[in-house]
């Protein structure tokens, strides 16, 4: 094992953090040895993810509040995860990121993630990438994704501050994205809040918000802890307006999570579905290590041709 | 074994089918009973995926495909994924079915799919839905999803023939999207052609598909089977303008893979998938009924305490 990297990536050079990533990405036996010599020392940086529907100006948001915590010395890392771009390869991504404002300062930690085979794949990189800048020092880490499906939800659940951004004036089959996000929200942004139709949008939120909120507080017992109502801000992240208060919001709910015992309760949600998918991961490895690939094959075309159903085979593949 | 819904299934009863989809959404044994009955009778129907970003007007194209098959004569199955919504359980896509007006039409089966817990599931589910409607004799089967993210390109995937459906002035976001979605084309749809902006959107298009069909041929030796081309069908689906044209290159592109021989190595391609996402689903469930739940529960517990590195919790619960 390269202990030299990882001696480096707990010191926070950017150019051995980088390399991690890499190795992460391709997946090796390396990238394996790395992430365990490194997780000892992760759990110390807070994770806000940042999701919402296309056009919401999510990437402009991220910038400015990376660069509000710097201005506080906070450094920051931003992780880019963009699940819908499974043949770009994140060339697109890539270009975005040179494109930022905020690409220059050493304070700064960006990096793209993009899907090169499959969904689970990215999910675990996502995961392993922000244990490396967790482990390297960031005291915050955001995680941006660039659309609001099952997956991006799934990658923004492993945050534990999770902002939705909105923005007035979107159309119909985005308001049905958004009820899919809802939910998993701590904070609301609604951004470019300059445009028409505002108070349409933050009035819908808040009557949601309060409706909701009634129903879980009727729901719960006078001794359990309280209940975080996530709270709506308006921004214009262009002109970085509403962003101090947005992160006044990101530091309520910490503060919250530390306090109500959440914290560790999120943590440990997190863990496990990480253990879970990575369990999977071994064991169709193992599996597909044990079991000659023509018999494989013979398989896959006894299914095709109908001759045998998929259960079927599974049960003959792995017995009962 | 229900043999009754099964056979009901066979003569294509819409009741027995809604049932044994709502089945198959539960997951149950009894599910993958009536999946294996009904296997050996699938294989039949030509699977039409249908994709592209939200707001180009996906589900009004595929109300007019379906009437236009339906004025030939057929029968038309239409699923409608929705991967974007983990917690709404289907409720809009259910409302905006309800409004859809081939809703009325016994020779259209229409079911709606959300997420309700995983993205496989969602994926698993669709697939055994779509072999339900094969099953039931519906010649033509429309596979419709709402967004446009890489969980949406796996599920078009599935599909014998995939259309992405673009419109006329979509933001920058959207051309992000787009990127990802363009190889998995089979037929490019500009809906909304009477809109600004509709020669832009279509002479873009068709300069990225002749660039890559000449990489194409250029790489491809001169014994090879023919490269097919995507055509690029302007459409205006609310008037019903242009949709023959869309069933025109349906129609192709059927023909294609048949002559080609290309049809069999897609369903190769879909079965082995398939296959792959099932035996990693029962490897997990069979694991997870040998361990001990408090083992489980006490490795969770010392990972997220960072007493022990997930990998090495993976090995110690399944050895190496």
């Amino acid at each position: 094992m390269d202990t030299e990297l990882i001696e480096k990536v707990l010191q926070g050079h950017r150019r051995a953090i980088s390399r991690c990533i890499s190795l992460i990405e391709n997946d090796g036996a390396e990238a394996q040895a790395v992430m365990q010599a490194l997780y000892p020392h992760t759990g110390q940086a807070h994770i806000v993810g940042v999701t919402g529907p296309p056009g919401t100006g999510k990437s402009t948001l991220v910038n400015e509040l990376a660069k509000l915590y710097r201005t506080q010395g906070s450094t920051v890392g931003i992780i880019a995860v963009d699940p819908t771009s499974p043949f770009s390869g994140g060339a697109i991504l890539g270009d975005r990121i040179r494109m930022r404002d905020v690409a220059g300062d050493p304070g700064i930690f960006i990096r793209s993630m993009a899907t090169r085979g499959s969904l689970g794949g990215l999910a675990r990189a996502t995961a392993d990438a922000i244990k490396v800048l967790d482990a390297a020092g960031y005291p915050i880490i955001f995680v941006e994704t660039v659309g609001a499906g099952q997956a991006e939800v799934d990658i923004a659940k492993t945050a534990h501050t999770t902002i939705v951004v909105e923005a007035p004036g979107l159309g119909d089959d985005i308001q049905a994205i958004k009820a899919g996000i809802m939910e998993i929200a701590d904070i609301f942004a609604v951004n470019k809040a300059d445009r028409e139709g505002v108070e349409h949008t933050v009035t819908a939120l808040e009557m949601m918000l309060d409706m909701n909120h009634a129903s879980r507080l009727a729901r719960s017992g006078p001794e359990e802890k309280a209940i975080w109502r996530p709270p709506v801000c308006r921004t214009i992240a262009i002109r970085g307006e509403g962003v101090p208060e947005l992160v006044e919001a990101i530091e309520a709910h910490r503060a919250y999570l530390r306090e109500t015992g959440s914290l560790v309760e999120r943590e440990r949600a997190r863990v496990e579905k990480e253990f879970r998918r990575l369990l999977e991961q071994r064991l169709m490895q193992r599996l597909l290590e044990q079991t000659p690939p023509q018999q494989l094959t013979e398989l896959i075309e006894r299914i095709a041709a109908r001759e045998i159903d998929p259960y079927t085979a599974v049960e003959k593949l792995i017995g009962e």
